[in-house]
């Protein structure tokens, strides 16, 4: 049992713009990755931050995420309305 | 849909009796809090760091976790163990 918090800081003004792509990189993952038990984004307290949930039943799982087109395609779509790179913590079964 | 995100960090050599009570809250939690979709603890690639992974379906079912008798008693004894006051992100449906 696997799971990471993705934390991203988007420019001022790109909030639409990035939630529209990672909301198609959401359902991507979600119809495509039977190894992820729950990919979701949510709108953090703070102003333009954006954050992923993400479960993964094992290590394949999540490299299957990262080698994935979608997640290549769609997440390149995402770099240009961030304002730094995305903060990952991840996370092992306690 | 609502989320919360709370790290912990635990003191030296408390990692197992931190980790005993913190399932005794999981499994209290996933056993009486109907809104509350999902409660795990994992644990952090840094030394000595717990993340709980929390999904309420609404306020309410937050206010219900944070009101209820077992988040009140279980909760004061993982207090103990640990290493400053938990770091809570609270997340919303984006």
């Amino acid at each position: 049992m696997l799971a990471a918090i993705a934390t991203l800081k988007v420019k001022e003004g790109a909030e639409e713009d990035f939630l529209a792509v990672a909301k198609e990189l959401v359902a991507a993952v979600n119809a495509n990755e039977p190894g992820c038990q729950f990919y979701q984004i949510y709108k953090g307290d703070e102003p333009r931050t954006f954050v992923f949930i993400e479960r993964y039943e094992n290590e394949a799982a999540t490299e299957a995420h990262r080698a994935s087109e979608h997640f290549k395609t769609i997440g390149a779509r995402m770099g240009p309305f961030m304002a730094g790179r995305p903060d990952v913590l991840r996370l092992s079964e306690a």
